[in-house]
């Protein structure tokens, strides 16, 4: 099996391995305790804290552990909106921000909070004059992610930062995607992981808070954790976690342009190997291991079935995957196909041979769902009689498009056509193929039972 | 090295380390996945819900998994009582709870919330008529533990779950201490638990929501564990706790024998082998590995150094213990002696002869505190002059008491001495003296620097 979803969860490292069992021997009494386990357990929790900060760079005081990266980022969240509480209710985040990130955005709109999603580009990074243009004098926090999870673009923190920083205005990063390559640069206030990405165990987020930033831990709290983690700390796992973290930055200027040498053969041919394909995401302000591509005409789930009967795990953002019916937000907000998504993200050691066998499989793989579904071929000539209403009430994604691009060859150049859906993704999606296909999207309209999308053929 | 204190934390279960290993291997991918690793995750998850299910004596739906006990608790409680916030803002929690359910009660009444304490008899257990008292139209949940954490004393939970099921108000029990020897038993609501205590991992707690509970989990959630504990599922973990469980339960019948008799053996001979030693806490409803008693003029911090010296890890509720200036809260509402605090809780397969050294071991290492304190003799004779009155002002825990103990012997019977003391354990000690000595504790009144407590003597 290869496994080209650590973008996910990343197996645990070797060394992570090693550290975990020595630290379940000496790690796992209470370090609050006087006895001579229980400072064992102390000592090993300090040294955790002080490599961990290292590897960040902050002080190993401006540091806890959490037992998530998505803890991590709740608590960050809510700490520092409550800690500048009287300088007012308003958020900034970007719309690609990671659901952790979303989820404490609503419940502070819920309330009673204002927040604004700054937009991205269309290859999925913000500006930074997006930020600039948001900030208000009420704006208690803002945050961004070093890179997104989605597409690996990777943004502009330090602009960000400083836009931040000139408004007196803290930045939260979340730096779950990119911590392992290397520290998140710029003068940011807050920082949250997670250290299943990098190969550490589960069970481990961190929360950097730098010294000076308002911060006001919400909920329960206990002694544990400068007040801002409850519970029994973790010890086992979070010394895993630090051993993981040094040894995936041993190996990261090396295995960057190693990964990034195999994604960018992906970015490269798949387009050539696989007809009506968009690659997308920035193609050099990126993850080293990440590349995301979707395939028109094509049901992510189906895909992701096909390629795991190959031997391939890999991930989508399209509808109809993992149970959820609305297409991935990140691809929403970068305006970019959805249907038969696909997110490779590439392990630290992936061989050159493994991502070969992919490209290799991947043309068949494409063309099967294709046949199934009844789509069109790439340079479709039998068309049906022109029918100006496709109605696809009913049908869900991708088959609202296919129905649209067989009946497309039967319109006149300057006739239009409208597509009956109530599939939340086509909204995102018909809009894609007329830019992808050079027609022009006219816009959407309530009809009976769903929206119509109106398409003008151009050529 | 002999560790005794299993109610902070069990050392991992040799089952729990074989089973953590597998599945660090089998389910570190993301459950939430459809490729092949994410079901065997997702496989792992489910079969480890059914199991603790089982053993807790509850649907599988009805549980979930948390990062710790302390998780488990702050997120049944807050859930629980918005899942009823139209039926009032009231909370009722015993005063002997553990610090996790008191946190999250102070918490409720920063947010206006009112909460009633419900008040424990001198063993440290409550009376259902105690929680039928508290019960008030707008009460909202009531929690109680099912054993408690430093003194051992079971409570009487099916009595209390029932007084809440006729009122209609649910019970959360907090079953940290107790769930490795059984089931809770009775009509509880919600139920709360720890894994480091039965010898699983560090890092996973659960929660139980009965269905027909009302709930409303609180701050922002996920997709994962019924969106009542949010962030990356910790299988690998989970899977640990719950083999553990299940081993632990194999044998509790023959264990908690074992250990009852070994904890009765330290209840019956400290106090003979020790001059003024009050053992606390019920003598037959109680865990079977725990017992806890006080030695009077000694320094409970002092001591468990001089125990974890001789290899005894144990830990104590007295004041100054740990960097806390008050002593424990259980002992407080028990209104027992709190000076030199020793707790000793006994981990499954504890051997016979550590028992027994302990004990041989004990009364010199008591001794050796209390001459370097200067405590009297157990059977003082040489006496001071009358001091009527003993000015403890600026002294610690437990310098005030063996000042009143010096100067008590010239005191004439039916005369009285006020002891000036501006330490939060006076409090407390004092009058746990008097009962200890025979004497009469006539209370206390403010006084310049402090608080005067005023003992007659009796005989």
């Amino acid at each position: 099996m290869a496994y080209f979803d650590a973008a996910s969860a990343a197996p645990l490292h070797p060394v992570a391995r090693q550290a975990l069992l020595a630290a379940l021997d000496d790690g796992w009494a209470d370090p609050a305790r006087l006895y001579r386990e229980g400072r064992k357990a102390r000592m090993l929790l300090d040294a955790a804290r002080e490599a961990a900060a290292e590897a960040v760079g902050c002080r190993a005081d401006e540091l806890v552990f959490t037992p998530s990266g998505t803890r991590a980022v709740h608590t960050g969240v809510a700490g520092a909106l409550a800690g500048r509480r009287r300088v007012g209710r308003h958020l900034i985040v970007s719309a690609v921000e990671h659901s952790s990130v979303l989820h404490s955005a609503e419940v502070f709109e819920s309330e009673g909070g204002s927040v604004t999603r700054v937009p991205v580009h269309r290859t999925g990074a913000v500006s930074p004059s997006g930020y600039a243009a948001a900030l208000r004098a009420d704006t208690a926090l803002a945050v961004l992610q070093s890179a997104n999870h989605e597409v690996g673009t990777t943004q502009p923190v330090a602009e960000v930062a400083e836009v931040c920083r000139s408004a007196g205005v803290p930045l939260l990063v979340d730096a779950a995607q990119s911590l392992g390559w290397g520290p998140v640069e710029g003068g940011w206030s807050l920082l949250a992981a997670s250290a299943h990405k990098w190969g550490g165990p589960p069970g481990v987020g961190l929360l950097v808070v730098r010294k000076g930033v308002r911060f006001a831990a919400q909920g329960p709290a206990d002694e544990r954790e400068s007040g801002r983690a409850p519970g029994f700390e973790n010890i086992p796992a979070v010394v895993a976690a630090v051993a993981s973290l040094r040894a995936v930055r041993a190996e990261a200027a090396r295995e960057s342009v190693r990964l990034r040498e195999l994604t960018e053969r992906i970015r490269v041919r798949v387009p050539r190997l696989v007809p009506d394909v968009e690659v997308v995401g920035d193609p050099e302000r990126r993850l080293p291991g990440t590349v995301t591509f979707s395939c028109l005409y094509v049901d992510g789930e189906t895909l992701l079935h096909e390629l795991d009967r190959e031997g391939f795990a890999v991930s989508s953002g399209s509808s109809c995957t993992s149970g959820t019916l609305t297409p991935s937000h990140v691809l929403k907000a970068m305006g970019v196909l959805s249907e038969g998504n696909v997110r490779v993200s590439l392990p630290p050691g992936t061989a050159a041979e493994d991502v070969e066998r992919f490209l290799a499989v991947l043309p068949d793989a494409v063309a099967g769902v294709r046949e199934k579904l009844g789509a069109p071929a790439a340079a479709a000539t039998a068309a049906e009689p022109a029918a100006l209403v496709v109605d696809a009430l009913g049908k869900r994604c991708p088959v609202p498009v296919i129905e649209l691009a067989k009946v497309f060859p039967g319109v006149p150049v300057g006739g239009t056509v409208r597509v009956l859906s109530d599939d939340e993704a086509a909204r995102l999606d018909i809009p894609a193929w007329c830019e992808m296909r050079g027609q022009e999207y006219l816009g959407e309209e309530p009809a009976e039972g769903g929206t119509a999308y109106s398409v003008r053929r151009l050529g």
